[in-house]
């Protein structure tokens, strides 16, 4: 196998590091009491190696696929949901198009794999706004059923995963957003949580779309025979080939390469973090470009953000995915920013410090 | 006493209510979907009175005043830090600076009682940009010292209320966000806290700019002591004047002034909270306007959040004030307003809709 992944290297620097503690403790507040937004501040400046940093020409990509799973009635939508939302995307109806629009943020959706040809009826060559299209080989219409056989190859997932990688080299700006669209993938997350991470399947799986009690307990039962049909995917590559799905895959690519060039990489919900569990297991050094933009309200992602030792920045109940947590999170970043850049220090305003001894006078 | 306060009306309406819900679950998500957002939408659709909400011109106030208990040790700092900010404020470098300019936020300060003389060596009748002076006769330099004798006199606290509303009657757009500076306010928000709330002192009382543990202690004795001192201050009013401050009082009026007109107010963390505490005691249905920005760091303000019976936006352990909290989750209101004018319907983008019934063929 000729396949290789880039291999990260530290982006901590200890003097920086130092630099940026210093300038944080000495803009014009009470010592950490602007609290997670400092350490969101930290690590934004570590990522991009400055004591200054500024987030430009952030995208926001929506990484879409189909499953073959989908047909064991795992999800409360019909796969044609996942086309018709790319369709949606792109005429600047969805969530996450309202957001991205709202926040200046640049949207492309990638089909990974819908089980749709966005193309058709136009000249050969053609392309539309907004739309990457980067299908595998043998994998146009989605994965197959993981309850039958592996989702994808060894070969179809290696070349989603690069496919994620050149996507990402070829992107301007220092920021990626992860969003993703597929009727089906909460299993996928499930699957990949309960495997990486060696989870009950119970613990992992949630309501996705909406499903109701009874339908939840179905969704497990079938998951279970999923993780028993493939006990030998053990390695994150091979679960990830095992489990699917095209769009995971691909962002799977897309961490690594952004985690390498050091940009900010900004994570949605479940399905986003399942990727960056599956980069970790992986590359461990890929977190430190990762902001968890927000707990899902999706029962696992919880569990998920406790097994790699992360801390999201919103808690509200979110559980739509497509990007849209990442967007609503995204002006957070921006703030985080704009306070290393332009708050005034203690020294420069001109503001008294905090008195060496505190005494009341009682 | 002629003094006369706004009397609320319940601003909401069934039938609105009914069609906001309406068009909020046909929206292209899952049901839900969107968590808290959805709620806020929700919110912000009735204070507008309309299915299409848009923010307008949002005001950041930020009130600042000066308190005479500050003597007694209580802050972290000195009191000379409450004029500092202010003109850290106006040239742009405080937090809240740096937040309101990245969103688009006018930001304005309004002197209720700062001991200090911020038109000093200028012409008569001079005014400075951002920045507007409202004490109150006798309270120029701040409140006296609430643990010899009342914060201010009843008219005194009448006048600020007043001030308050006058203020925000002549504001534009329809959002104002609550700021506030103060050095020793976590006090008077504690002490109001305790006596309108019912609740021992103890659990009202933190750290404010960072006292340490010993310091927290004898903060809490003074603060026990001076409920000792007011204890016929049992009315909403009576206790803001006998605790203070003018900053708060004049936010009272502020916030009473801004739900009679049915502005969208944005309250910050512990200090802008006790004043809607208390506009609230004189008249509930101010929270039908207020959108809690975050839950702040220090103690007290949770249980504050638990007696009003709201649940806040943010949970990023922010305790800096300003209305910095405010100017941060700005973005998720103006997210919530979008989602609901530009979000495509499941009928309108073509998209299928959730399955009748769920069934997994398993």
């Amino acid at each position: 196998m000729t396949f290789t992944l880039p291999t990260l290297t530290d982006i901590r620097s200890p003097a920086l590091t130092l630099t940026l503690q210093h300038k944080i403790d000495n803009k014009t507040k009470p010592l950490g009491s602007l609290g997670r937004l400092e350490s969101l501040a930290l690590q934004l400046g570590e990522i991009l190696g400055t004591d200054a940093p500024a987030l430009q020409d952030p995208q926001l990509l929506v990484f879409a696929g189909d499953h073959g799973l989908a047909a064991r009635g795992v999800s409360a939508f019909p796969s044609d949901v996942s086309w018709q939302m790319v369709e949606n995307f792109l005429a600047g109806g969805a969530a996450v198009s309202v957001f991205s629009r709202l926040n200046n943020i640049a949207l492309t959706v990638v089909d990974c794999g819908v089980n749709h040809d966005f193309l058709a009826g136009l000249p050969a060559g053609s392309q539309r706004p907004g739309l990457q299209v980067r299908k595998v080989p043998g994998g146009e219409q989605g994965t197959a059923d993981s309850s039958a056989q592996a989702a994808m190859t060894a070969l179809q997932c290696q070349q989603a995963i690069q496919n994620g990688m050149a996507l990402v080299k070829a992107l301007p700006g220092n920021a990626l957003l992860l969003g993703e669209m597929g009727i089906g993938n909460t299993s996928a997350a499930s699957l990949l949580l309960s495997r990486l991470a060696g989870l009950e399947i119970e613990v992992c799986t949630g309501a996705g779309t909406g499903l109701d009690a009874s339908a939840v307990q179905r969704k497990t039962k079938v998951l279970r025979e999923v993780l028993a049909r493939h006990p030998d995917a053990t390695t994150p590559l091979d679960a990830l080939a095992a489990f699917g799905g095209f769009e995971i895959a691909t962002m799977v690519g897309a961490v690594l390469q952004a985690a390498t060039e050091r940009r900010v990489i900004v994570v949605d919900g479940f399905i986003a973090s399942s990727a960056v569990l599956v980069a970790h297991a992986l590359q461990p050094l890929v977190l430190q470009a990762c902001v968890f933009a927000h707990r899902s309200g999706e029962r696992g992602h919880e569990f998920m953000l406790q097994y790699l030792g992360v801390q999201a920045l919103l808690d509200l109940g979110l559980r739509l995915g497509e990007g849209s947590g990442a967007a609503l999170a995204w002006p957070l970043l921006q703030s985080a920013c704009a306070m290393l850049r332009e708050m005034a220090s203690f020294e420069s305003a001109g503001v008294s410090e905090k008195a060496e001894t505190q005494t009341a006078q009682v």
